[in-house]
């Protein structure tokens, strides 16, 4: 018999995506499926953006710059200069999607057997990545109870050893919401530094910041060397599907290995970057309708949720999720149970459960993400089914 | 200082774009450079499928799913059985070019340490790849005198260890333009099944034999469990920079888990598998004007290189690149030096050393790889200029 490796054993499936058949099968009944378990926004990809591509004039669909675009690098620059971030287009690479960034930045900085420090509850992928680099994860714990803020800085030292290399950190972050504040940024800066670590941060959902203000690592001086910052096009300007991020980076060594591995596959995908350069020239107030979009559905979430008796969930200053803690036995359990078993009003919720989002074993377990990518209508008709639910759950534990 | 990973190190930079500064160099002097360096055709890409894409009704751009959207796997069966390749749509996940195919067959059947048998010249990339996977590279030589056909059996069973996992086969070739006969197809059968490797086949040419029929890795029967087929979209509709390929095989275990790899990066771009969708839909004699045309280009590069004194090149059998020993001392030196130091009739040729197409030091050392993606005038003029370059290179050795 032939086999596939250990490496492809040990890689993890997607915790949001095992429900699907789950969901499926309830609207094949008919019941309608309220998604609050995948961050795909339902917000209108800009016309201007799509328009760009429609109207490109292209003869020849050709490779581009493996980096991409120069044109497009160019533009990032002025991007990101607009958000405080004062990069070159020497700086930036373009790829295919925020997950290749990642993947560029863990092959180029990280050898089999290096650790790396990511405060949990964290975006699941990044235990893909981390096994396609053969990286070990050394999860550091943040609670719900603060709202998921960056652990003390005693928490992080008790895990660095010889073969720690990196922290990384989602800011806004994913799967909690959880804005990072100015000295919590500084914190991690004075680890990267006193320790020799690079920080890897994914900064997806930078727009998104509804209490506070966002910081990018690329801002924090002297931590230059150390930064790389991933970022992506797809939730920002809902164009999930174009696939297009990037890898951004001050250190010179870094990106020209991270080069290598661009050319390797040789070029990002040429329409989305057409969309991508198109959405630098969006107005300065495109984000302000998105952005109060998602605060009102978070605001109305957050309200709904702290309203069912039980229920727990801090109030997120970013991104478009939140976790909630339940009155349940097992999330994983649960949020099968309420596609297979439930329905009010002829719909149901689709959750994420928790314990994916995990790297400890039994943490999570009466938590769920919920990602407020849904009209405020449909936000409440899930809320109505989910506090319904909750009264009824056989494992319910109040 | 905060250090690059070792990995990050050993990859190799493209042995094909090494040379661009110096190809940039003679554009600004105003000399014409005549590019037969890189895979990138110059023809059209069938305005149908451009078409599909500027007409897609999406007002969002969505995450597809992470196999690809179903109704385009649906449709590539269809385009498969149209070439003899019986395979359904869960044997099939689209994939981010050609290359992301070749990385998840990589990491899902191979570990860090394993050995890959390659027949060199081969694909440069492929060394990327196996750095990305920890895999290390053992060629197998093929030989210039006769073609670069597939070394004999005796030539792969030396090669094998405990640790060979499987063969890497490019049909027809890239570099070597060489299209593997049946009975080769069955020798490497016979190997994979006899020593339980897996066969990694990358068919991004199919449809680009001129002297004979291409077979399948996919059509190899009794070694359905062994075969993962590489495919793409670029250069068969001319659709490089789209980056859509497909990983194919019957392996449902190979299946599952280079599903894994697909889930954590979330989906291939949308707007090139409508693209790759509607190129189904082309007429059956769209390859054949193609293939005309390519043929043609063949057949003149190759006469006058056969023509040029001291010059060889084998006849190829498809795809769109040629290997040709040239009377010279060093191929990284002589390309440079053409696009550097000379000029005939305002232009200059930018071919790829074969260096970098081989694994064993010091092979290929007076070769160069020619992709003739030019009409057939401007291959005519970069023989004029190479036939006068060879004249007077310094480092001619005839």
């Amino acid at each position: 018999m032939i086999k596939i490796s250990q490496r492809g054993s040990s890689m993890p499936s997607s915790p949001i995506r095992k429900l699907v058949p789950f969901a499926e099968a309830a609207k094949k009944k008919g019941t309608t499926v309220y998604h609050l378990n995948i961050g795909q926004p339902d917000i209108v990809t800009p016309e201007a953006c799509m328009d760009a591509v429609r109207h490109a004039d292209m003869k020849v669909l050709e490779y581009s710059h493996s980096a991409g675009n120069e044109s497009y690098r160019k533009k990032l620059t002025s991007y990101y200069a607009k958000n405080g971030i004062e990069v070159s287009s020497s700086d930036i690479i373009v790829t295919t999607g925020g997950s290749e960034a990642i993947l560029f930045g863990f092959m180029a900085c990280l050898d089999a057997g290096d650790e790396v420090i990511i405060p949990e509850p964290f975006y699941a992928n990044y235990n893909g990545f981390a096994v396609q680099a053969g990286v070990t994860v050394v999860p550091v714990k943040s609670h719900i109870e603060n709202g998921f803020a960056l652990p003390p800085i005693e928490a992080f030292e008790q895990l660095i050893t010889p073969k720690t290399k990196a922290i990384v950190i989602c800011n806004p972050n994913n799967p909690t919401g959880y804005l990072y504040s100015e000295s919590e940024m500084e914190l991690l800066k004075s680890i990267v530094i006193k320790h020799n670590l690079f920080l890897f941060s994914d900064e997806a959902y930078r727009e998104f910041c509804y209490s506070g203000k966002h910081i990018s690592a690329l801002q924090l001086k002297g931590a230059e060397d150390n930064v790389l910052m991933m970022d992506t096009i797809s939730k920002r300007y809902s164009a999930c599907g174009g696939r297009i991020g990037a890898l951004v980076s001050k250190n010179k060594a870094v990106m020209e290995t991270a080069m290598k591995f661009a050319q390797a596959r040789l070029s990002p995908p040429s329409f989305a970057q057409i969309l991508g350069e198109a959405a630098v020239d969006l107005p300065n107030d495109y984000f302000d309708a998105t952005k109060a979009e998602y605060q009102r559905r978070r605001d109305v979430l957050i309200e709904r949720l702290n309203n069912i008796s039980g229920v727990f969930c801090p109030n997120p200053g970013g991104a478009f999720y939140a976790i909630a803690r339940l009155p349940i036995d097992d999330c994983d359990t649960f949020c099968q149970w309420i596609l297979e078993s439930f329905e009010y009003n002829g719909g149901t919720v689709m959750m994420a459960p928790a314990t994916g989002f995990y790297s400890t074993p039994g943490l999570g377990k009466n938590e769920v993400r919920l990602a407020y990518v849904l009209n405020e209508d449909s936000i409440n008709k899930a809320m109505d089914c989910l506090a319904e639910a909750l009264k009824v759950y056989p494992g319910k534990t109040n």
